[in-house]
């Protein structure tokens, strides 16, 4: 067998009999597939080495039986494709942060096990059968609900992205890190299944003076923060699927709540317990945290609002350019407020836009997926997105957020982001002053 | 800190200072949580051993950080979430299939680790670098695809159901197996991304008798099937992405053919061929298999539509009712004919049908979610979905079924599915006759 492999394996044997196999053998196979599809498209013919044996192992001997993945991984060689955090940007782990490789992602969904995480006290592993939520405060009935309880409730479906206060916080100052990973992937995008909280509250019964709730979470860090009765009667929902199953750990199984539009950090994990009131708590999070300083030296608070943004994925520092020739631009769009409603693209800076391809479902608050197919013939290209919503609203430049903001803000960076692509296809996070 | 932990694990006392918490003391732990949902929803007040510790250990010990899991998995207790295969079923683990746990999820999508799998040489591990698709016969130019000429391609990003001809099957003689695993499991429905087919042909470029396509996967199989050119050039892709991330291994990995609406052998996996030619090529899999033998001994071939079905997946055998009072009845319906218009529920064994709540997006040739709201006091029922498609047709019952097909079909079964509820909740496969 070894043997056998080894002829397979013959680089200049199994490359004629290959092409002889493609029908690319003389003048064919001298013009071959760079004739047929154009230096634009496939670009050289393949060398020798690059060619696949003529009957490649897989093609020869069974593969893994029904009974070998009863839960499925990915391939081996995606062995890349994995969620990172930056040691460096936090003191511990537990209350720390990672990000979801959007440049190796497409469509608009992000898979379960790459949606980035975010906690305070570490991924707790909740026992479901333990969970209790509690709803209590300004009501008619204190309630205290099971998961069994919760999931004989009606139950909907809806897509929406979850972004964190922080991301692209790192950019505030400048460009700091290279990768669109690191730079815009604290956002992911999910089918969550969920009971209305409109429907919970219900249960209980509001008392006239209700405004506010205090929304809590079971982990170590007891994450807290006001939620306004409005938005919780709107769209809130408990959920507790994600993506078709049951929520992952760090995403907080068995319960989180679903606050579309709104910063992540409000869309509270391990949810135990809603308390009702007239005014909002003040809690840590929502004053010393997840303010935005700005140059006066006063705070904006209770921005909850994630604004219209967008990015370009691909090409991007970590995904660059490798064949000149006919390219695939793509990058994702969201708004806080509404849905995307159009992408525009520039590939020289700003000098010139053109309207993006948007693709997939595109829902109200939710990512949507937007290409541009080009042609690279190796010029630098200073590429830019920009996301227009529902609203009407236009993402802004880094320059135009920095005028009413500043430069002391964390959160709610929603600025232009460029990429420098070089002539060997090398690309790096730049700004355009 | 054991010793905390069994003080925090103390029945009794962590029990009092529980309500004492929620507020559930006296006269209110009397009344409780039944006056307050009402026996329809929470049933009886718990008892003290099913109260969480006051303070659980997941709220006071720091959890995972989030450098632990760089591809994250399902939490511990949701171990039982499976694949599961039927050994009897067939003769190897490599020609085989496992089944989607339909059961235990919910939406419309199904999370790639638990897409069903069928495979003829078992699951690959096919090297993306060395993978190669050619594309010969009646065309202009004869052109092999690298992945990465592939994915520089203009792509488009779809969510289609792909269902296994045989699945439900086993039900053309009357119920067999006790659960919607085993008796619906060979159905996903999933996101892809990937380059329309007509675009690949297109660069090849059609002779004028080109008529049909045989597609040929790299499995040790050598998978092939004969495609009208006619569905290919409609909407058909050659998908590189499912769910936002790569196919895994055993979906074709990493290129599968997507033949929305039509059975999934035709879809074909680690795409490595298509051969254009002016009719079809009879292969095994579209002659000896794949066919529908009717009573009269003749055999319908090419019976590519997968038409109208559904089936209700809780309450179902693996998933039994529990509780009295307010339930959730839900399961999932599709067309390969077009989009999903109204799905039928009936609890007496098809006397009375109401229409069922159709929750989600809902896409051509997907699957739909639907709901049916409901109390339960303890009284027996016979269930049963059916479902209308935008072309106009009814899913049949078995009966009807059977008087056109007879009942030496394997394939193509899409017969109304019933489920017997007993008084204590227990549900079993049942047919009305």
């Amino acid at each position: 067998m070894s043997e056998e492999k080894t002829n397979s394996g013959n680089g200049a044997g199994s490359r004629r009999q290959f092409l002889k196999a493609a029908g690319l053998t003389g003048a064919a196979a001298a013009a071959g597939g760079s004739a047929a599809l154009g230096q634009t498209l496939t670009g050289v013919q393949p060398k020798a080495e690059e060619l696949p044996p003529n009957v490649p192992d897989w093609s020869r001997y069974l593969g893994e039986g029904v009974a070998d993945r009863p839960y499925g991984k990915p391939s081996k060689f995606e062995a890349n494709v994995i969620r990172r955090d930056v040691e460096w940007l936090t003191a511990s782990r537990q209350s720390s942060v990672n990000f979801t490789p959007w440049h190796q992602l497409d469509g608009i969904l992000t898979p379960n096990g790459l949606c980035f995480e975010r906690h305070h006290g570490g991924a707790p592993d909740v026992d479901p059968d333990a969970h209790r939520l509690m709803i209590h405060g300004l009501v008619d009935r204190q309630l205290m609900f099971s998961m069994s309880d919760i999931m004989r409730m009606p139950r909907v479906n809806r897509v929406h992205f979850l972004e964190c206060a922080a991301n692209s916080g790192m950019e505030w100052r400048g460009p700091q890190l290279n990768g669109c990973q690191f730079t815009h992937g604290m956002i992911h995008n999910v089918m969550y299944t969920g009971v209305p909280l409109k429907v919970l509250l219900n249960e209980a019964g509001l008392k006239p003076n209700a405004k506010w709730l205090l929304v809590e979470g079971g982990d170590a860090s007891g994450m807290n923060r006001s939620l306004p009765l409005e938005k919780a009667l709107d769209d809130c929902l408990v959920a507790f699927k994600m993506n078709g199953e049951a929520l992952r750990p760090e995403q907080g199984y068995p319960l989180r709540l679903v606050v579309p539009g709104w910063e992540g950090n409000i869309w509270v994990k391990w949810l135990r317990r809603i308390e009702v009131g007239d005014m909002p708590w003040l809690a840590r999070e929502e004053t010393s945290k997840y303010t935005d300083l700005m140059a006066d030296g006063r705070a904006r608070r209770y921005t909850f609002f994630m604004d219209a943004k967008s990015v370009i994925t691909n090409p991007s520092p970590q995904a660059p350019l490798k064949h000149r020739g006919r390219n695939v631009l793509t990058g994702i769009a969201w708004s806080g407020r509404g849905a995307v409603t159009r992408v525009d693209v520039t590939l020289d800076g700003g000098k010139s836009w053109q309207e993006a391809r948007i693709d997939g479902p595109i829902f109200e608050r939710s990512v949507s997926r937007f290409y541009v197919d080009f042609d690279w013939q190796g010029e630098e290209l200073l590429i830019q997105s920009r996301c227009h919503d529902s609203t009407g609203y236009l993402q802004p430049t880094k320059s135009e957020l920095r005028k009413f903001r500043g430069v002391n803000s964390i959160y709610h960076n929603n600025g232009i982001q460029t990429w420098l692509v070089r002539a060997n296809g090398e690309t790096e996070n730049v700004e355009i002053t």
